[in-house]
């Protein structure tokens, strides 16, 4: 192989090295200590770079936090299979073990509570939840559409949001497909 | 009327007024500032009380929020008629107008994040959301129970706190009621 091919690789993989350590950082500062534990001097503590580094990257607090959550939102959804029942399941399967597994309890209280008094977090708090609550629309989206889709939507997403968020509890896989089953019933009724 | 007791009814009403004007600066200040900004010194210079009066009262920050969230959660509810749908409509409306009316959309959100790492918090974050959810438990505990009783109040108090938590919007009056068409269809599906 060319050699200068060769380093341009080397200089590539510590790239992404370096922003999944970085950017992985900020999502652990953030979550354990809120918004006001992100700052260059910490992360780049917690990751193992240097200050200059960060800020050779990441000119400000909320570069950092932006590109994290954008990272941070690729997280592991329901496979859908076309079935209707089962995919519903599946997804909030899914964002309940988001929810505990990675973390995404506290993400999202950190957003909803920085958000307001931090109009820059409002956008990505927007693309942050846009991206989570896509596969749900795109379940839902072939069979409603205007206001019937958000409310389903927010019923569905809110079933898991206000018992994790506002009780500090996570729904039963009971809870979950009654929810569902309650939805798609009332659904069918409603074209029947 | 004996002057004692007149006396008596005087103490009274100032303790009355202490109490509304310390908790309800409680409130402004966690609102405004998060539960870092909950200092005996700042509500007390808020609410226009000495720290002392404060300390005598409330001995720590816990016992201030506390009691603050206890009064804050008496707010308006929808009056239940025995109209199912019309109650349910009338709650949610009630819960969306005290996320914006009363900022209890902020109230929470900072429950929300602080909850988990305070774990004091955990039990006024309970008591409050308790409260909140009692009328609407009430309206539907004539007609469910287990599962279904907690799926579907997860899904209706959802419906309000996915849109306002998580992206920093209202649900319209339509979503509103179609929510509660579709879980009621879904019911009497079930049941029928």
């Amino acid at each position: 192989m060319d050699p200068a091919v060769h380093a341009g690789e080397a200089v590539d993989a510590r790239i992404v090295r370096t922003r999944r350590d970085v950017l992985g950082a900020t999502i652990d500062e953030l979550v354990d200590g809120g918004w006001d534990a992100v700052t260059h001097a910490r992360v780049a503590r917690r990751a193992g770079y240097s200050k200059a580094t960060l800020y050779a990257h990441w000119p400000d607090r909320l570069a950092l936090v932006r590109e994290a959550f954008a990272t941070f939102g690729r997280m592991p959804h329901h496979e859908a299979t076309g079935d209707l029942r089962g995919d519903l399941v599946g997804e909030l399967v899914s964002f309940r073990s988001a929810m505990t597994e990675h973390r995404l309890d506290r993400a999202l209280a950190v957003l909803a509570e920085r958000a307001g008094p931090t109009p820059e977090l409002d956008e990505v708090r927007a693309a942050f939840v846009g991206d989570g609550e896509r596969p749900m629309r795109q379940i839902l989206g072939g069979l409603l559409s205007g206001a019937r889709l958000e409310a389903v939507t927010a019923m569905l997403c809110g079933s898991i949001v206000h018992p994790v968020l506002l009780r500090g509890t996570t729904p039963s896989d009971e809870e979950i497909t009654t929810a569902v089953d309650v939805v798609l019933a009332g659904l069918a009724e409603a074209r029947g």
